[in-house]
């Protein structure tokens, strides 16, 4: 449970991470139970990012920073830890090291497939 | 301008990111222009967050991926290359090699300072 709690309303709560990447990063997660986005209704999706926008304006205030990463690692494989669906706000300064993942380009031909195969799941 | 579009609705276009971190990694931007998530309003946030959803579960399903990162890297300080609001949408497989950036400990006494500083935000 949240040990350092930042902020609380009836569906959401948000707390320190004990981990911090940065100082003052930031857990935002439901109060109900959904274990990631694809069983997140949208309306509660909704809700929740009104909540996370207010609360990383926050975090850049009260910490004086310009600005911050906001992450949603969905699924296992992809990071999440707890199976329990949860953003970060990580607070960010000049000079703090996090670097991006580095990026890579496409093989001669395999954009437009990639791009086909996503647009044909939208269609 | 987007070279391989996966999505476009009235408000929204999503594709490629043509530097992807993994193949299918995708960008979703509103048409609009809003630099950041402070001067975005909540009503398009809801709205591309719909969006947003819809196109990381088709990135799911076209590629066979069991999940992804979902990013916002908000301001130049983090990361933010391009001063128009987009999200990331990364498709993570098992042995992908990325890692999570290094997490830190709070010295004694920091955590309940931190959290008070952000509480006080949002009151």
């Amino acid at each position: 449970m949240p040990s350092y709690k930042v902020y609380e309303d009836e569906e959401f709560v948000a707390f320190l991470d004990i981990s911090p990447v940065n100082y003052g990063h930031t857990l935002v997660i439901p109060k109900e139970h959904y274990t990631n986005l694809e069983n997140l209704p949208v309306e509660m999706f909704a809700k929740m990012m009104v909540v996370v926008k207010e609360i990383g304006a926050a975090v850049k205030r009260a910490l004086g920073v310009g600005g911050y990463n906001l992450i949603l690692n969905n699924d296992a494989v992809a990071g999440q830890v707890i199976p329990h669906i949860h953003f970060h706000i990580i607070p960010r300064h000049q000079g703090d090291n996090l670097r991006a993942w580095p990026s890579g380009r496409y093989a001669e031909g395999d954009a437009p497939e990639i791009a086909e195969k996503i647009r044909v799941e939208l269609e």
